[in-house]
């Protein structure tokens, strides 16, 4: 949580946090300035003290609605530094991160960067940073930043939100479920009243416009029938018609407009009928879900929840991730993932990568079994948080019916 | 152009290029994949040769999309790797950046390092691989990268796709100027029929779904009245009425849904009425504009465009950034920017930071004069493109009307 920053700065000896802001959208950014919009700006921070957003002239009224002291570039000598190295642009950098450490009083020591950049240009100002630069250490950590680590619990403020987002996604689903239900069958095609075949791309089209009104966006969501349901990341081609019998994957993700939480659902839908082949494997992905819901507590370590889902998988003749690495039939993923500003963050769920879930954590649970060759995949996934008691709530409220039927 | 980047890599003595892909949408790598949406993954390119794609099993199905040669992360032993350094992430990361290039023929030599990432992450990596790697030589540049080289310049793909957008972002400014005007004074308010008032969130809910509607997505357009005009990057208040006789900055900047290219430009308008005051500077903006227009040609710096426009504006004794660095009031930003993949790009148009317009240039031109303490703020911007006859293109085909009449 965001009040545990001094403590994981002083677990890390880190006298300041310097986090660079720019056009992209980076998720450290907003989770340190309340969402405000600012394309440009260094967030710093004292161990111990409250953090200074510094902003260009052009920022400082957007920068206000962070809840931040704000304080124009001026005031830390941006013009005299630009000048001084106009024509390097690597020595103006190292020049104006000394200045705008120095200008929040952070006169030496331990500095950790955070912030997204372009590496092929962070790579040159590191290095001079660390040839040039002898009062000031900069500090990184290749896994568990602090900022995973402050991330991996959700306050009161946030969960509201979460809560929010997860209440209109589950609208968007149900939406989504009667807009294809309201269509009709001929023969195994799926058509609208005018005989027209309903596609995938009208479909999204449909999800995108729905979330938009509820002041969601999404970000890439997945609607993929037969063989590519069976690749879990494929997203689905827009131009190709539904039709019934195939199993669908539909993994809707999407986040507060502009930037912000997420939610992370999907759901299994078989238009019409499902094959046996389907329905068998459908029901085995369910019993997985359950056992891993069951199975999710604080202090129970992610990658033990998954290993329970892959000795049930691997009992009844799955091939696993685990079993075969690198397998693209069977269960092939994580079970599941932290969710927040990232869609994707600690707690990790994996055999290989694990971590600790807490009071707090709010998390996927997302078991599926992909067979591209055999023409469908599977996923069921809720997104859920850990209470302080201990027990588990969902967050994502819609059925888990495979069977999808038309009553147009 | 894409075509140049073997040459922009022998001009910097690159033996290979090394992109790595993360779920964060970057510009360099929807450059080199053609959009495909993957979530994961490395490009890597020998010079001369043409770029290869790795990516994990999940990913493969999409990657295809890509039109690269796709391989499987298992053909560079990714999972030998992952095991071999299971429990040191900075030793993993640089020994699969070693496996990947060696595993494309590049057995040492200088690798540019592209693509964007958390530079907390980044920092630690790069420098275990200066210290621990001889065989390569990792490559930077902190200004006029490789990538904003090549793409400082559209290739007629690239320019197909700019005027698609666009011409669907001209009909959602269209569009958002009607359905303004169909609504009816109260006394200086602006209410429906109903008698309610309209909101500027009102006006940004039906600008992004008018953007959905065309497969484009906002990026955080600009709808900023009276005072918060005068500021050129605020946002605008969601709940606030517009009013008559104001001056509404308008600044749209959609891109394709998903990620892909950009339009940019901006309008200003007073609903009902224009203040003297704002009459005034509106003509001064224009006449800048039509000068700035008049001066982009090939050859041209950007920096000298710029010029022109703060020689006419000092000359009406308006301060300027020039002038008056760090100045609020004023003409307080540069004349433009280049546009693409990124909504900010070289070429600069800039007094302090210039590059030179080049025929197949994208860029905007916004003059503008900004005067928060006196309730306003005005800017113009239309996106061009410079011809291969050096004539130029306008790409945004919206008239510039100062004042909105209302006809509800």
């Amino acid at each position: 949580m965001r009040s545990e920053i001094d403590n994981l700065m002083a677990a890390r000896q880190l006298d300041a946090l310097m986090v660079i802001t720019e056009e992209r959208y980076d998720a450290v950014v907003d989770y340190l300035t309340n969402g405000a919009r600012i394309t440009g700006g260094v967030v710093l921070k004292r161990r111990g003290e409250a953090p200074v957003l510094a902003v260009g002239g052009m920022e400082t009224e957007e920068a206000k609605a962070s809840g931040l002291e704000v304080r124009d570039y001026s005031a830390f000598g941006y013009h005299e530094v630009m000048k001084a190295h106009k024509d390097d642009p690597v020595a103006r950098k190292v020049a104006w991160w000394q200045a705008l450490l120095a200008g929040v009083g952070v006169e030496g020591g331990r500095v950790g960067i955070y912030g997204a950049g372009d590496l092929n240009v962070y790579l040159e100002v590191f290095r001079a940073f660390d040839r040039e630069v002898t009062a000031y250490t900069l500090v990184g950590e290749a896994e568990n930043t602090l900022f995973q680590a402050a991330m991996e619990t959700k306050d009161a403020d946030e969960m509201a939100r979460i809560r929010g987002v997860a209440a209109r996604t589950n609208e968007v689903i149900r939406a989504t479920w009667d807009y294809i239900a309201g269509h009709r069958a001929d023969g195994e095609a799926v058509v609208d009243a005018d005989g027209q075949p309903l596609t995938i791309g009208a479909v999204k089209r449909f999800v995108r416009r729905e979330l938009i009104e509820r002041g969601l966006e999404d970000t890439g969501m997945i609607f993929a029938q037969g063989r590519d349901a069976g690749y879990p990341h494929s997203r689905g081609e827009d131009e190709q018609p539904l039709r019934q019998g195939q199993s669908i994957v539909f993994d809707l993700f999407p986040r507060e407009l502009g930037g912000g939480y997420h939610h992370d659902m999907t759901r299994t839908w078989c238009i019409g009928h499902a094959p046996e082949a389907v329905q068998t494997a459908y029901e085995q992905v369910m019993e997985a879900f359950d056992r891993a819901v069951e199975a999710t507590k604080p202090g129970m370590q992610g990658g033990d929840v998954q290993q329970i889902v892959l000795d049930y998988f691997e009992g009844l003749g799955h091939p696993t991730s685990r079993s075969e690495p690198g397998t693209q039939a069977g269960y092939v993923h994580s079970l599941g993932h932290g969710v927040g500003l990232h869609i994707h963050e600690p707690p990790r769920m994996s055999h290989v990568r694990s971590d600790e879930l807490r009071k707090g954590s709010v998390v996927t649970i997302e078991p599926g079994l992909y067979y591209p060759e055999r023409g469908f995949g599977i996923r069921v996934e809720d997104m859920v948080a850990i209470r302080e008691d201990g027990s588990i709530e969902t967050l994502t409220d819609f059925p888990k019916d495979l069977v999808l039927p038309l009553r147009g």
